[in-house]
């Protein structure tokens, strides 16, 4: 019997990935990446520095050239592979990305009059050009509806579905009156592959609309047009324009078409699954599964656990979101994340730029490693970009205390990646504070993969070993695996995540005399945390910087 | 009528300096430095980091050596100086810095069974070695003589005489044993060169016994017997062989000995003056005057005040000292500081070294002084080597606030400058709540000297003009006015002071925009010094980061 490959489709920021993947062990036969080719690297930038817009013919280009190239690459490298082959496509998508479509659900940049219009083009998820009109929906969702902020986090984020359309109703009119509906880029993609644009044919994925778009069964699904009405008589309008049923990743988003199976060599009519975002398929390709953390550790860290439907499972204060069946289906995806943690270690090693001319990841990284917990006397704040886990707010910032007049470059970058861990230890225990147990931490990522010390530090912090997934491409693997599902090439999620997906033999556990330093340097990073963090804290920090030096006395003994 | 001239002899860290000035105007004619000879740049170090000595026959050859050097300067700039229009000399020293001697007032290291014995050498200021003795003394005074502390700020520190006495009686009792008593640098200077060093001859300075030795005549002198007894009797016996009266300086020491007169090429039976410590001449030197705050600004700071004897004036907590005649006679010498300065932008661009290969002060400064106040979000403490005045704490550390993922090295540097100026506008607003008006700052030491961007900043934060002693040594300058004082060149301090030294032209005046937004950030600084450094403040730091954003967005529109 011939071997079974699925697809995995993985838009990314910059660039588009297919990978090719044996739905019957997960390896990873062939791969490409194609680079989109508008704008600074794939993202249009405006002299707003808020704006961050993607050209949609990136997209369609994106997923010929890729999967092409893929195909090709797996056959240089498994000569008996064949296109046919491949029974099932699978899609993640960055979001929150919506897209203005016409009538027909094609985009409008696809029209001449607003090929290069910016507000026509997808609004990519970092756009913040909404902070005003996400203030103004978290406001009116307080007073009127509280529980649709419950389950993402209390703040309506300005890089969300309705705080983008808004905005651009409010501020290129001719481009929302122009468009018939919008369509988050995870559900275009497969849409597009399958010939399903039309709005009356899409399948629109819970992942995005559940935690960017306020989308619930509980409540029949967006938010209801009383509320959007209030923002805009105009928003009330378009809600009778978008879906009234959002689907989890076991369901089918159509079949490719004729078309799609010309350009890129695949077999028409095999399955496309329906789309989901990139993070929560990482968590799929990471094995995720009751009991078990998934951390993408890149810029910033998206956490991820899933709670079985049925089980109880209260509104757990500071998560980004709570989503039945966002990340798995039959399962309640719960979403928590760091807002920077790479993109720390970029700061003071990119922008900072200490040790001179010997700056490097390796020199910090060697000199790093070679510190004990508490040596330094110092303490930082994982908030250089804000705190998105626990605390929901964007209106916080970096610090450092402890330092003498000898505190050197490499002290300074140990501590930042302590303060990461001490920021990962509160989500964790924000998660269990609540209920739910975190029996395994299994890492992906950029960090995951080429920081050990990184990861080291994480075990000795939290005092839970470490594990890293197999995959280098988990998102990508967890789009395939969702392709697996949908071909039917394995009954369900857990049975396709224990063929296709494995852990690194790399464990990295917790030192128990680092764990015993860190934990009385963690009560610091909390005082800290809570005082600059919280409106309640109340009291002193006389204590904070004689503690850090008799924490360094003693270590330096 | 032939001019008159006067040396300042200036015992700095590394090496000692004669100047050469004209006792009518203050112009230098003439100046030479000669580098101790010992250890490493003059200090003598041990495996314990805290241990700093000097050898006193560096003390002797550095001022033949020096003497001579700055006479055939003085005579090449000046064709018509000759030596003997010398009148007088006036001596200043690191301090404490005290030296063991015998019967005769030789320093013990003179005698060959001590000449290589640490304990036997001079205890340099910075020597730390005392740390456990200082706390003792701190602890019984607090107990039993509270007075003592009061006019030394609350702690008696290791870097003081009895510290380094008892440490010594402690660790080396040979040497304590084979003291007949201890001298101060200061003192022993003028004493070398009058011939004087007998202890029954010698005449010690207040500057020195008052500030670091506890000697105050509202006591008697030193402390008690008894209270010494109780640290260990023989610190008890040694209190009977110290002097009972110490000196201002403005009384001779002595006159120069012929044996010196050769040595040098001076007039033998010129008048030396009593000596002090070099920051309190520079005080002198920078024109310090009732009202005027002359700071001298290096790695770490002193700050200087005096208050006219017989005017009220309270015992201000957080000062250094507080000792009648210490800097001018006639008037309380009020001495605060900051435990660094230069040392900290030194750590920001020595050890730190930010910018890559790009690092140094010149483009940290270039870049610095384009930055708006209140630009870069940020707030720092200034608490790199604890906190000398107002909290006197040396277990204090430095504290960063507000950084975020495009913070650059020059707003830290920036950053930096300004916490320190935050600390310099404490110390102003102490001596003014308790009633010592600050009409006048006066700058003077290298920061002074070097550093524009400094002292406009100091200029903007306090809301002040910042002025700058015209003299490069103003240390040495002060030496000198000593000198044309006790040789009757001018009939008193302020005489001498009016006509020996000037202020340059150049005033950094405040800028009005800039001092508003300062005064924003001042209360922030504030509320982070007393919430880290203060027992008794109590409350929440919610708004701190909020505050700084709100500023930066502010300055940045």
């Amino acid at each position: 019997m011939s071997a079974k490959y699925v697809i995995g489709l993985d838009y990314g920021t910059n660039s588009v990935r297919t990978l090719i993947v044996n739905a019957a062990n997960g390896r990873e036969i062939g791969t490409a990446v194609w680079e989109y080719e508008h704008g600074t690297s794939g993202v249009i930038l405006g002299r707003d520095p808020h704006l961050a817009r993607q050209h949609p013919a990136d997209y369609v280009k994106g997923a010929e050239e890729s999967i092409r190239a893929a195909l090709s690459h797996a056959h240089d490298r498994v000569p008996s592979f064949r296109p046919d082959q491949v029974v099932g496509i699978g899609v993640d998508t960055t979001g929150s990305t919506p897209i203005p479509v016409d009538a027909q659900g094609r985009p409008l940049a696809f029209q001449k009059p607003f090929a290069n219009h910016p507000a026509a083009m997808a609004w990519l998820w970092k756009d913040h050009t909404g902070v005003e009109e996400a203030a103004e929906i978290t406001s009116l969702a307080k007073r009127v509806r509280p529980q649709y902020l419950a389950k993402c986090g209390g703040t309506y984020s300005s890089e969300w579905f309705f705080s983008k359309i808004l905005h651009c109703l409010r501020t290129s009119p001719a481009v929302f009156k122009a468009a018939y509906t919008w369509v988050e880029l995870a559900d275009w993609v497969p849409a597009m592959l399958t010939g399903t644009e039309a709005p009356a044919q899409i399948k629109v994925g819970i992942c995005a609309a559940g935690h960017k778009a306020m989308f619930n069964e509980d409540w029949g699904g967006y938010p209801d047009a009383q509320f959007l009405g209030k923002l805009d008589p105009q928003l009330a309008e378009l809600r009778s324009r978008l879906c009234s049923q959002a689907y989890a990743v076991d369901q089918t988003a159509g079949r490719l078409t004729d078309s799609w199976a010309r350009r890129t060599g695949l077999p028409a009519g095999i399955p496309v699954a329906v789309g989901a975002f990139d993070a929560h398929l990482g968590g799929v390709g990471s094995g995720i599964a009751p009991g078990t953390l998934v951390k993408i550790i890149g810029t910033s860290t998206c956490d991820m656990m899933v709670v079985p439907v049925g089980q109880r499972l209260a509104d757990i204060p500071g998560l980004c979101g709570i989503v039945k069946g966002s990340i798995l289906p039959g399962y309640y995806g719960l979403e928590a994340g760091q807002s920077a943690v790479g993109d720390i270690f970029n700061w003071w090693v990119n922008y900072i730029q200490p040790m001179g001319s010997k700056v490097s990841y390796q020199t910090l990284d060697e000199a790093a490693r070679k510190l004990q917990p508490g040596e330094s006397g110092l303490v930082a704040l994982d908030w250089n970009n804000g705190n998105r886990t626990i605390l929901v707010d964007q209106r916080l910032t970096g610090m450092l205390v402890g330092q003498t007049l000898y505190t050197t470059p490499s002290e300074i970058y140990r501590a930042l990646i302590e303060a990461t861990a001490y920021g990962a230890l509160t989500i964790i225990n924000r998660f269990e504070e609540y209920g739910v147990k975190v029996k395994q931490i299994v890492n992906c990522g950029g960090i995951a993969d080429k920081s050990p010390i990184t990861m080291q530090i994480y075990a000795d912090v939290t005092g839970r070993p470490m594990k890293i997934s197999q995959s280098a491409q988990t998102c990508a693997l967890g789009a395939a695996i969702a392709g697996a599902v949908v071909a039917g090439a394995h009954k369900n999620f857990a049975a396709a995540q224990k063929a296709m997906t494995s852990l690194k033999p790399k464990v990295y556990t917790p030192n128990s005399k680092a764990h015993a330093t860190y934990k009385q340097l963690y009560l610091i990073y909390r005082k800290l945390h809570d005082a600059f963090g919280t409106k309640g804290w109340q009291g002193n920090l006389h204590d904070v910087m004689k503690q850090l030096i008799d924490i360094r006395n003693r270590v330096r003994q």
